[in-house]
C-alpha cells in the first residue's frame, strides 16, 4: 500500500475529514483560544513491540487529549505523523488508525491530516488542536498559598491501563481552578512542575492509591493520566475528585510529605 | 540534561514563547482560517547520520513551511516532537533547536511547544500552524482545463540543497491560483496528485532544469520544494515563475509529456 492508496482508504473512514491536501484547513470560532499539543509514542520506549495496533493508536491520541483536558479545553482536530516498519501489513496500519479514530469520534476530535513514512520501529506522533473560551485556558502557573490541591482519581495505575482523558472534568475546571496539570510523569515530578511554575510549595496530606499499588508507584509512577489541580478554599470540591493537600509558601517547586521534602523522581522521558 | 533543564534553556532562546505548559495557547485572528501541517524527518530515511544538527532542525521546519506556502498561508507557530539517542550531547540538541529557530525567526514562526524523548535514531516531527484569509486557502483541487501550469523555479536540485520555502510567492498566489502543491516528492508524482484532486489531466510542454540535473531527476526527484500551481489564462504570469504546460480534459491524474503518459514515479515515502 502506497501513500496515495492509504489516503484513499482513510478518507472513507468515520472521523476523517479534509485529508489529502498540503495542509488541513481549520476554521476557529470567534471568542476562542486554541490549545496546541504534540506528543510521541515510540516502540520499545513507550510501549512494547507486541502492543496491538489499535491500542497504540488509541493511546497516542489519549495522551495528547489528556493535556487538552488539563488546559480545560475541547478537542477539535488532530494530525498523525506515523513511521512503521516495511514488514507491517496494510491491515496492521489500518488497525492503528482505527484505534486513533475510535477515541477521536468518541471525543469529537476529527483526524484532518498527517504524514506516513517507513522506519525500523513504530513511531507515532500525534498533534491535537483544542479550543477553550478566550483567556480561560488552565495553566500550571496560577496556584497560590492556601489553595487546596486535588486529583481526579486514585493513583498508581499499572502503566498499560486504558487512558481515559479527563475532558469533562477539565471543562468544569476552566474558570475555577487556579492551576492544573495532567499526571503523565508521576505525582512527585508533575506536582513539582506545577509548584515551580506557580512559584509556590505544596504540602501533601495523603496519596490515594488504586488497589494493588505501592506508595512508590503512586508517587513516582508515570502513567496515571489523572488531573492534578488547585482550587481556592471557597470553591466547592467537585464530585469524584480527591483532596490530597494544600499549596503553601516556600521554595518554588518544593513538595512536603510527612515532614520531609519529596524529590521529583517521576518519569522524565528525557533524563 | 533532563526535560526540565532543556525547557529552561529553550525559554531563553529567541523565537520561543509559551513553552512549559501542558498545551500551548494560540489566539487566532478573526477572519482567518488556520492551516495545519505535520511532517517528519527520520535519520537514515530522510537524512544521513552525519547531517549537522542545525541543518536537520532547519530542514524539518522548512519542509513543513513549504506546505504552508503551497496553501498560500503565513506561518504563525510550530511545535517540535524530537527523539534523539542518549549519546547526543546537550550542545548537539541545542544546535538542532538553533537550526529550527533561525528559520523560524526569519519567517515569523514562533516555537510554542513540543516533546522530547530518547530513541536509537534522530526522529524529528514538526507541526506548523499557518493562517490565511478566510476561505482563501489554496488547494490541489481547483484546476480547470485551459489553466496554465507553472513552477516557481527550475527543477532537479540535489536532495541536500537548502530548502527556501516559497512563502512570499504562496501569499501572492492566494486568491489567484486555482490549484497549488509543493514539489516535495517529484514533479511526476505531485502533478499527478494535483490533477487527480482536480479531476483533470495535464500537458507538460517543458521541464526547466537546474544546471547539472538530468531529466530523470527533474521529473522524478523528490526534493525541489518549488511550488507547482495553475492560473487561468487571463491572469498575468508572476515574476520569477516558469510556465511548463496546460491543464487539459482527460482521465483524472493523467500527465502527458511528448505524446506519452508520464508515470507518477516520484518519491513516495510510503511505497
Amino acid at each position: 500500500m502506497n501513500e496515495l492508496a492509504l489516503v484513499d482508504r482513510l478518507r472513507l473512514m468515520k472521523g476523517v475529514s479534509g485529508i489529502g491536501d498540503d495542509c488541513a484547513v481549520f476554521r476557529p470560532k470567534s471568542g476562542e483560544d486554541l490549545l496546541l499539543k504534540t506528543d510521541q509514542l515510540i516502540e520499545g520506549v513507550h510501549f512494547p513491540k507486541t502492543m496491538r495496533p489499535e491500542t497504540i493508536g488509541e493511546r497516542a491520541l489519549a495522551r495528547a487529549l489528556s493535556d487538552i483536558a488539563a488546559a480545560g479545553g475541547d478537542p477539535r482536530c488532530c494530525l498523525l505523523a506515523l513511521a512503521v516498519p516495511r514488514t507491517k501489513s496494510e491491515r496492521w496500519i489500518l488497525a492503528l488508525f482505527r484505534g486513533v479514530l475510535s477515541l477521536a469520534t468518541k471525543t469529537g476530535t476529527v483526524l484532518v491530516g498527517g504524514d506516513v513514512a517507513h522506519d525500523d520501529k513504530v513511531h507515532c506522533s500525534v498533534m491535537v488542536v483544542g479550543a477553550v473560551k478566550r483567556g480561560k485556558a488552565l495553566t500550571r502557573s496560577g496556584a497560590s498559598p492556601g489553595d487546596y490541591l486535588y486529583v481526579s482519581g486514585k493513583l498508581g495505575k499499572p502503566w498499560d491501563q486504558k487512558i481515559e482523558p479527563r475532558l469533562v472534568l477539565g471543562r468544569k475546571l476552566s474558570g475555577k481552578a487556579t492551576a492544573c496539570i495532567d499526571l503523565s510523569d508521576g505525582l512527585s515530578l508533575d506536582l513539582h512542575r506545577l509548584c515551580k511554575e506557580s512559584r509556590v510549595a505544596a504540602q501533601l496530606d495523603r496519596v490515594p492509591m488504586v488497589r494493588g499499588s505501592s506508595l512508590e508507584r503512586a508517587l513516582h509512577g508515570g502513567e496515571d493520566y489523572e488531573l492534578l489541580f488547585t482550587l481556592p478554599p471557597r470553591v466547592k470540591q467537585l464530585a469524584g475528585t480527591i483532596r490530597i493537600g494544600t499549596i503553601v509558601r516556600g521554595g518554588a517547586g518544593t513538595v512536603w510529605l510527612e515532614g520531609k521534602k519529596l524529590a521529583p523522581r517521576g518519569y522524565d522521558h528525557f533524563a
